[in-house]
Parts: structure tokens; C-alpha cells; sequence
């Protein structure tokens, strides 16, 4: 088959185009899935919906797609890519929802930061004739819902893809290829793989953020006001990631539980000992530790996974004008 | 007296001006308060030293000061106001360096992140014909050492005062206003209030962001590898400030034991409380704890304490050209 097209005039590569996608969902991943795939012509078609009233009323309004349905069912009719971009806790119910819809050979995905549950959930429901295939890009802002996203989100960012074994090569290479299209890089490995290895990179990190952050508003002692005015010092990092959607993430937690705490438990063992150390008046395991993971951080910004800008490029205001107190 | 000087062509204001500025140590701080200083023409001579011969030679080359020193006695010689610039451990050192050259008069702060412990130690050494007012200011990045300061580092950042007893109204002014010339907000309150207050917003953050890049560092079962690749998901936030001087942070936490392991308690029955709400699939807990923690975020954007743009306003690069891997 020759998937080769004109689209707008430009020549798309065969694997990465698909004439009809469907995106079930338009939040910050969702809408970008679907400003991405427009801006570079990936599919003859972007059909899209979600599941509140508003948001596909915005979606309207912001051009989202080519079309948007009020129903999941409409909107993956005759699709050959099918992407569900809901919260972890939903895949079930979209799943069961356009299983009987689905276009056969259709390749099935989904964003997911969690996957052996999203998949147990999803292949319940799907029917054998589709190509169900995976997927989570490592991306994201605080933002969340259909005005939060952007085409190049997924830019020189990671795309995990989960295949179950039913999983076609030729689908896997196919949504490989839009995702790299997006401008992702693409990985492939386990559900369970992939759950133990973003409960560190991503899930601990949010929790950690959640909890300190929640600290700090219930302290006696100190007022919410110093709080927010000395959080330069360092907490105002911990507030972004701590300001990300709460459903998404109540979901995230509850459908990763198990390595989720597997990495509690060895973040505690860590912080214990760094405790000890503190108490001890140990400066010497400190500063070995401190030297440490100064390492990390060189390794993260030589593979572009970072801005290498001081303060993450954060702008600085001007100098205040010479003698500007002093003016009548 | 009238401190109203005409500096470069443009008039300072009186109380901000100092004929003579003396700063011990060239990091970071030190080098951004002399750019600083320099830039807007609030010392008649700025003097400067630092206690490696290396950095002294690159503030040389660098243009930091209008006299590089090789002696903190030198430095402070004649000078009007000492800002001693140095790790928190090492200012008792520096006091009773410089206690017998002291101009009678002078003004002597600092800029440690710990107050309590600086004052104690300083105070132990400097003559009472000198007015000593600790300090300070709640900025910074993760880089050090001389090339990484700039002058625009304390605009719109808080700088704390915290006056002993000895310290006079009218040195405590002139402080004040030197740092807002630099574009400081200031604030003062009491060493002790002051050690609590940073234990939550800077001194606990960096202790977690310490452990939780140790322990991805160490794990069995995911490499390092996947660390870094998959780190946008929320852990390369973490490995910023993990990135920090060694030598400042393991002085702030022997220095500020008590505050620091107050705060880990806190975090510590809170991160207890989220726990069990994961193990025991306590969705309506995390839900609401995740809804709460949204508002600090605003407030600290509301107030100007960080970039209100996603992701900290990193850089994203531009999409792939379409059809990009098609080309021959």
C-alpha cells in the first residue's frame, strides 16, 4: 500500500500519515495531538471530541480539528487512528464506549501515564479486528484543557509506546512514525517497564512536590504570605508542578500504586539517612551527596532535556533606573 | 551629613550611596552585588577580594570591582559598608579577619542564608564601633562562582534584614535603601523568625530535591539512562536546585539544624497522610490535597515571585519540517 499524498502541498511521509485521526479528549495533550497533526499535515482528516459540552464549544472556536462530534462514537467512525487522550482513570469507559465503532485494522492509542492499568482497562473492551498500541509522551505543562496546548509540545521530548503482544508491526511502526512526525523520539518496552521507570522520573516527583507544597500552607509559625514572598529561595519550583490538573494526577496515583511506593520506599531510606547525617552535624556524607547529583543535572542538559539557561531561562526584569528614589 | 553625589553624571540618592564598598567573596552573590553596584553607581570605589587567588585573577579579568585585594584586611580597609560574601560556615573566620581594620563607623553585613548562626559567629568578633546588620537576599541560581553573577539578580527578589540590638536606625536605613537600589523589596525581622521561615521556602525544598535525584541516581531495576531521557515528566525540575553549591548547602543545613528538622516533621506526617491515601485508594483525599496545593502557585505568580508562562517559561524549539523523514 502507498500511504505517499499531497497534503497542502507537501509531501508527508508514508508511515506517518493517516487519512482520518480521531482524538477522543481535548485537554493540554490532546489539543496539541490535534494542533500538531493539522500544522504538519499528518492526517486528511482530524476528527475530535470531548466529553464536557464547553470544552468542545472552545474546541470549536479554537479550530481544533476539522471536525468535532458530540459523541466518541461519531468521532472514531471510519478513523485508521484512534488516540484517547483522557484521564488515566477513563480509558475503560472510552475503551467500552467506541469498541463497536471502531474501523477494523484502526490502530487504537492513547496518552496514559500510567500503562499496565490503561492497558488491562482498554483491551477489556477492544475488539480483536483493531491494532492497539500504547503510547505516553513524556510531556506536559501545569496547564491543562483545550487553550493550554501547542503544536510543538512534543518536540525533542520522549514517546513511550507499550505494545501488547497482539500489537501489529506494522501499526507499531506506524504510530512510531506519526510521533516522530510531532517531533518526538520514540521507545518501545513493557507496560510494567515503563510504570516503574516514570514512577521515578515523573510520579514520585509530583507527590513529593504535592506534599511540601501542602506543607508549607498549613505551617504555625510562618504566614502564607512569607511563604510567597521568600519562595524564590527555592519552593516556587515545587508550586508549577504542584499546580498540574488534580484529576489527572488523583488517577495517576491510584493506578500506579505499587511502584509508586516501591519508590517511596527507597526516597524515604534517602531521606532518612540525609536526615541522620543533618542531625549528626555529618558535613561530610552531606556535601558527598550534594556533589553527587550535580552530575545528574550536566547529564540531562547534554541530551536537551532541559534548558541549560541559569534559573530554567526564567526572565530577569531590568535594573532599576540610577537614583530613582531620589527623584522629586 | 549630605551623601548627595554626582556619580558617572547621574545624581544617587544620599542614603544609598556608600564612598567606599568592601565585598568579601566573589560567587555568585558577591559578584552580582559588586555588578550591581557598579552598574548603578552606588559606591564612590567598589573593593573586593575573595579567598582564592584563582577567582580573584577572573574578577580581575572580569571587571567585578575597581580594586581587586588579595587580604580580606586590605579589602575592607576605609571601607563605608563590608558585605562579606561567603559560605555560612565561614564567617566567624571572616569577622575576626577583618574585626581590627575596620573603618569606626562602617557598616558590616552579610548574605548568608542562615541568620542565627551568622550573627552569633560574627558578633563574636566585630568591635562595637561598627554598626553590624545581618542580611539576606532570597536569590539566587543554580551556578556559582564569578562568571555566573549579574547585576539584575535581586531585582524584584526580597532581601531580608535582621538587626541585632546594637544596630542603629540609621545604618539599618542605609542598608535598606542600598538594597533597594539594587531593586530589592526589603524586609526585616528577627534572626530566629527569619531561620524559619527559609527552612520551608528554600533550605526543606533543596534537602528534597537533594534525596529524590540521589535516589533515581542509585536504582536498581532503571537505569540512569532512562533517568535523564524521561526527566521532563517532572523530575528535571527537582535537578535544578540539586544542582546548588555543595559547600553553601552543606553549611546551611549544619547551621540551621533545628529549623530544617521542624519543617522535615511537618513534611514527614504530610507525606505519611498522602501515603496511606494512595495505598488505601483514598481518591477524594488526593483530589482535594491536589486541588489545594493550585492556589499557593497563584499566589506566587500573583505576587511576581515567578514567570506566570508554562513550564517556567522554558524555550520550546519550532516543529520538524513536514515530511521531514521522507527526504532522501
Amino acid at each position: 500500500m502507498n500511504w505517499q499524498l499531497e497534503v497542502l502541498g507537501t509531501q508527508v511521509n508514508a508511515s506517518s500519515f493517516f487519512p482520518r485521526v480521531a482524538i477522543i479528549g481535548l485537554g493540554l495533550i490532546g489539543s496539541s495531538i490535534a494542533r500538531g497533526t493539522i500544522a504538519l499535515g499528518l492526517a486528511g482528516e482530524v476528527v475530535a471530541t470531548d466529553g464536557s459540552a464547553d470544552v468542545r464549544q472552545r474546541a470549536q472556536e479554537l479550530g481544533l480539528a476539522h471536525r468535532i462530534t458530540d459523541t466518541n462514537a461519531e468521532a472514531v467512525q471510519d478513523a485508521d487512528l484512534v488516540i484517547a487522550c483522557v484521564p488515566v482513570g477513563a480509558y475503560g469507559a472510552v475503551a467500552k464506549d467506541i469498541a463497536s465503532h471502531l474501523k477494523s485494522g484502526a490502530i487504537v492509542s492513547d496518552v496514559g501515564s500510567v500503562k499496565a492499568a490503561v492497558l488491562k482497562d482498554m483491551a477489556a473492551h477492544l475488539p480483536d479486528t483493531i491494532d492497539f498500541i500504547p503510547a505516553h509522551p513524556v510531556a506536559g505543562t501545569e496547564h491543562s484543557g483545550p487553550d493550554a496546548g501547542f503544536a510543538e509540545l512534543f518536540v525533542n521530548r520522549w514517546c513511550i509506546l507499550t505494545p501488547s503482544e497482539a500489537a501489529s508491526p506494522d501499526g507499531i511502526e506506524r504510530l512510531k512514525a506519526f510521533w516522530q512526525a510531532l517531533g518526538a523520539n520514540v521507545e518501545t518496552m513493557t507496560a510494567e517497564h515503563h510504570d516503574l521507570v516514570l514512577a521515578i522520573t515523573s510520579h514520585l516527583p509530583h507527590l513529593i512536590a504535592y506534599t511540601i507544597v501542602g506543607t508549607a500552607e498549613e505551617l504555625e509559625g510562618v504566614t502564607e504570605s512569607e511563604v510567597l514572598k521568600f519562595s524564590a529561595g527555592g519552593f516556587r519550583d515545587f508550586t508549577r508542578i504542584a499546580a498540574s490538573d488534580p484529576t489527572m494526577w488523583r488517577d495517576v496515583f491510584l493506578n500506579n500504586k505499587d511502584a509508586v511506593l516501591e519508590m517511596l520506599g527507597e526516597f524515604q531510606e534517602d531521606l532518612s539517612k540525609l536526615t541522620r547525617a543533618i542531625r549528626r552535624g555529618d558535613g561530610d556524607a552531606l556535601f558527598e551527596h550534594f556533589s553527587r547529583t550535580r552530575a545528574i543535572r550536566r547529564g540531562i542538559l547534554s541530551i536537551g532535556q532541559d534548558a541549560a539557561s541559569p534559573d530554567f531561562g526564567r526572565p530577569h526584569q531590568g535594573l532599576p533606573p540610577k537614583g530613582e528614589d531620589d527623584k522629586p
